[in-house]
């Protein structure tokens, strides 16, 4: 869906240089059967690139980024099949590509400076650092809803502020001039951040942790401080923050919109995967069982993601089921 | 033991051009408690350095590499304690280091062009990358012993010029001009490749599986075809390579002798662990216990170790119960 802008972001900084070598960042990487596409994509780009005109090829210095408690031995262990296919794809002649694995939050240092050439970022820049500060007023709701009071809905937009502003900066020391990063992070097209493009995933799990509530099974203090350390930006906060910061030019700024069972097809084609209400509650079950488990403890969570599924089986057939990506496409100034 | 000549290089690369950063690579870096020792190590001579002259913190890099197996998550994972730790002895105004693990085999590429400014390993580049070809004569020796024919013995010379010329050519093209290399490898005094001080271990071990031949507990020709993929080289072997690959100039050139047990009392006080036999068998036993199960099956692991720990226990109270370390300190040229 993308991949369109972070091929012309690659395409851009590779002819405006030719450089001899690529070192490339993907932060928040994870680890699993798509850890590597990214690579893959740009490594293709660049030697299409450079067999046109005739160039050798760079070396690629490749950085997997995400947290501490990410499976990077899933990750290494994997590298020498993902390198001989790549090789094969590619062809002769083109560059060695060395990988390193990177742990530690992005809403820091990671890297010495001027050391990066491209930065990426999908699916990840959404999570803030830490659940915002002062949000006893947010009760019920556990994200921001139309029911969310004014003071907590700053409260989440203060912590964005701070977190994606703190990551231009940090990013801005790490590139070097010219240097691009392409960001993907899951965000809404309306100026209100109580909308329900944002937000309504979560609204149905508040849904199901609510009924839990109304049955006893969650305590209630337990939900009112329960609250999940996201924003969804509008393109116009995310070019605010980059303006603002002043590391960074926009070279793009784009909203898409993809479908809630985007992936259902490619994941598995079972039937029970056909059922709309199992596959997102499978996605999201794998986001938010940590933050549940570690808020309510391990017993909730096969009660609420079957009272999740449900609400969702019955939403998907009804609603329009899409959220919202801003990619943004930046140049270090 | 060998800190000395690694504290002697790294205050020279230091001192010769006080560089705004420093990226250290440290190969075959394993995961467990001295993991991150040697990096402790460095930035506190280089702090202690700059501090005494009133200089700025470098910026670090640190790569931590080992081979794709080896366990990562364990290292990613106790990052932040050693981070904080470091943080406090180092004290105020110390540069950030960044760390990232490199999977990969060190007899290849691991980094970029002229991308690091200090190597080092230890304890690892004795191990070849892969076991000689031509060694049917060696029956039923494991490794190179008094009664291994002349050109079995030069098999495994020829296996470790090749490994240890690739090693340097690699690390040279990766090494700054000026970049600075410590290797520490279990080697040997004399020039006999046979002699008793640096395969003894494996001698000992291959009396185990002969008694367990006799016993027609494992076959013949499983014993004959399996050989350790190690060398222990003299201090001239070694200095006849570097000079012969041309990329570097050595500065120092190095040899000491450990004990069998000298890590006894560091490891555990039980009164178990104070037999040698015992605590020799255990680190060998981690060292070997793959290369055995994977020629021999797992199913004779526990009978080898028995046997092996009991011939190690006769000994050890005997014979001079040293290994020797060759230590190398080199300057990209």
């Amino acid at each position: 869906m993308t991949m369109p802008i972070t091929e012309d972001a690659i395409t851009k900084l590779y002819c405006s240089k030719y450089p001899e070598e690529i070192a490339i960042a993907d932060l928040g990487c994870s680890s699993g059967p798509n850890t590597f596409f990214l690579v893959s994509e740009l490594l293709k780009v660049v030697d299409s690139l450079r067999q046109k005109i005739g160039q050798k090829s760079p070396e690629y210095q490749v950085f997997l980024n995400d947290l501490p408690g990410n499976d990077f031995n899933t990750i290494f262990r994997s590298l020498s099949i993902f390198q001989n296919k790549l090789r094969k794809q590619l062809g002769p002649g083109n560059g060695p590509c060395f990988f390193t694995g990177v742990p530690g939050s992005f809403y820091g240092r990671l890297f010495r400076k001027n050391s990066l050439h491209f930065v990426h970022s999908s699916y990840s820049l959404h999570w803030l650092s830490q659940v915002p500060q002062g949000l006893e007023s947010n009760k019920r709701n556990i994200y921001m809803a139309g029911t969310s009071p004014p003071d907590a809905l700053k409260a989440y937009y203060v912590q964005f502020q701070k977190d994606f502003s703190l990551f231009l900066k940090c990013r801005s020391e790490e590139l070097v001039d010219g240097g691009r990063m392409v960001l993907t992070l899951i965000g809404r097209r309306s100026d209100d951040p109580s909308s329900a493009e944002c937000c309504y995933f979560w609204e149905l799990l508040a849904m199901a942790l609510s009924d839990m509530l109304v049955e006893r099974l969650i305590e209630e203090e337990k939900l009112n401080s329960f609250n999940i350390p996201m924003y969804t930006p509008s393109p116009a906060e995310v070019k605010y923050e980059v303006v603002k910061e002043g590391s960074f030019n926009i070279d793009r700024l784009e909203v898409t919109e993809v479908n809630w069972n985007a992936y259902q097809d490619e994941t598995d084609l079972s039937d029970a995967f056909k059922d709309g209400g199992y596959n997102v509650a499978k996605c999201m079950r794998a986001v938010a069982e940590p933050l549940l488990a570690s808020h309510f403890g391990e017993g909730i969570l096969e009660e609420v993601f079957r009272r999740y599924r449900e609400i969702i089986s019955d939403r998907v057939s009804k609603e329009k089921n899409e959220f919202v990506n801003v990619t943004v496409s930046l140049i270090k100034a």
